[in-house]
């Protein structure tokens, strides 16, 4: 925690509606879709603006700058995500901007921040040690530092997220990952007072913020995972505060069950998520609610990694859906005329690929 | 052609109109996305119930043979997403199914048919041979044949495509994969008498429909493709005359370039197509407009053949944005702290990962 961090306001619903306000002119609503087999709504931030919810909390976070009259230039440090949305909100305002991000940043990523035109540096292998480097750099050249998560006008912006999911379908429970904290905290600004459950995600020794909220503030080096954006060792101080009030319940969610998630959300919806982007949904396997919906935090995986999960992961088949009319394959032609003489084609017989209830159909084909 | 075809009337915009009010209680809007890299919004088919919009077709072709009292059971031949979209209608229906597919269908369509527990028949190698089979047995057994696209019910059904986009970004193009021409005939009827111009798009080799536009309807073995799902020898009758009269242009598509517009939809926009599905995206690079739409017609795509797609192609970076405010990066403490002495981190120096237009930054970080 920065000694600055503690002296910034924790934001509230309304800030969370001026987002939305500000945003408006600059972002389309996502979609918010329906996923049969998944009995889940998937709030698709994969199809945001540089592939991930980020550019919210950034172009916010800029756009408040500039009413409040702050002109100074803007750093960040990011695992990805968050520098891409700087740089696409940078360039759609006209302002500079210096991201630094990790040398283990995914092509994807880094590639999206050089795109849009802000100057990139890598420094170190977390996000914690790009963090340590852009705060000097910041210092040293009067740069604002602007935190991934850990600020009012970030966590306002993400929130506006949440503002649409209500919009769109009006959940019981809305799941989000949780790496830093500042989508899910802005996400229970938004939706809390409508009495929405909000249950956040972590990995399997990716869970400072859970830890945390437990009131164990001890800092370890997180595990290896895919879901390199919400791989952070030290959650944020505003989040945390703000999750201890808001948040129902943190669900930890194994790295092999996020790779199915994340295959079965290819193969079954047609939609590419990066790993923390599948990590809401891998949670909600655990989560009961009648209308459950998933943020989709974003899309940016390297194409490599990709084809190597479709080759590796083969998800179980889903499950057959439930009811079905029973009835009866009886044509009604089929009784009448008589198949047996001068007969061209071979008999209809049943070839079902995996086992399907066919067998009614068969007594009156064969 | 059948001969009970010519016999059909052809469908009108109010066919269109009424096939959506049917289908408004079973199937959602899909979204239309707006593709920045693509300067073009695209129609998310591939987020359709089974995966392609086909469902709308064969949904409304069952519930407008109910309306009219036609009881008989539904055999149907398809290359894949006409057959689940028709095992997926008769489930939600409770009517029994039987589909004839060819043996190259992909996988993930013949599992796709099978989960919503229609019978499956595999039988020839292509659509046509598929659909010769499935009309014998319909002769025999009395169930009524409905063709994938040569059907006024199904040529209204996927016409409700055009009805959302209009609703949705008010279009000046619409680009449309054709295989048989049910889902350009439906858009057209839809949008045309809005001023809409509506292009189809085919592959190389796998032109029937664009040569049957120009008088030339002899049969010619279609090339092998990695859009199977317009895979189609012989196109429809009833979509020749409506298409003939309604379509602006056909534009042919190497297969090359689908395969490189598919994996761009992977990586940028993080969607899923299948190879017919990328089609009317691929076609767009070729149109003018201001406000194109391509459909997305569909994401059933196996998993082996998108990892190897991610593998091999490796599409060019995708073209910088134009304008950038070319404002000089002159922070505004770096000019009043004296940066030689004390300093404790290594200069800032830009490590652009592609080309960056940074030149002038240098000055000031260096």
């Amino acid at each position: 925690m920065s000694p600055d961090v503690a002296r910034l306001t924790i934001p509230t619903a309304s800030d969370v509606l001026a987002a939305q306000a500000r945003l408006r002119n600059y972002l389309d609503v996502t979609p918010t879709h329906y996923a049969e087999r998944f009995n889940t709504w998937l709030k698709l931030e994969n199809l945001q603006r540089t592939g991930s919810y980020k550019v919210r909390g950034a172009l916010n976070a800029l756009l408040a700058a500039r009413e409040r009259g702050d002109r100074r230039h803007v750093i960040t440090a990011s695992a990805g995500n968050h520098a891409q949305g700087m740089a696409w909100a940078a360039y759609r305002l006209g302002i500079p901007a210096i991201t630094v991000m990790p040398k283990t940043a995914p092509q994807t990523k880094v590639a999206g921040v050089a795109h849009w035109g802000a100057t990139v540096r890598l420094h170190g292998d977390t996000y914690d040690e790009a963090k340590a480097f852009a705060a000097e750099l910041a210092e040293q050249n009067g740069f604002r530092l602007l935190s991934a998560f850990d600020d009012p006008d970030v966590i306002a912006g993400q929130g506006t997220v949440g503002l649409e999911i209500a919009t769109a379908m009006n959940p019981d429970v809305v799941l989000v990952p949780i790496g830093g904290g500042g989508l899910a905290s802005g996400v229970a600004l938004a939706l809390k007072s409508q009495g929405v459950r909000i249950i956040g995600a972590q990995v399997e020794g990716v869970d400072a913020m859970a830890r945390a909220l437990k009131g164990d503030r001890s800092l370890r080096d997180p595990a290896a995972t895919l879901a390199d954006g919400v791989r952070v060792k030290e959650p944020g101080y505003l989040t945390a505060r703000v999750l201890h009030e808001l948040l129902d319940d943190v669900v930890i969610v194994r790295e092999a069950e996020l790779r199915e998630t994340l295959v079965r959300l290819a193969l079954e919806e047609h939609l590419i998520a990066e790993g923390a982007g599948a990590l809401a949904l891998a949670a909600g396997k655990r989560i009961a609610g009648k209308r459950k919906c998933a943020v989709i935090s974003g899309g940016n995986l390297d194409a490599g990694v990709l084809a190597a999960l479709l080759q590796d992961v083969r998800p179980r088949p889903p499950r057959k859906p439930r009811k079905r009319t029973q009835e009866r394959l009886t044509p009604p032609a089929a009784r009448t005329s008589s198949p047996a003489a001068g007969q061209t084609v071979a008999p209809l017989r049943t070839t079902p690929v995996r086992k399907t209830r066919i067998e009614s159909h068969e007594e009156v084909l064969a």
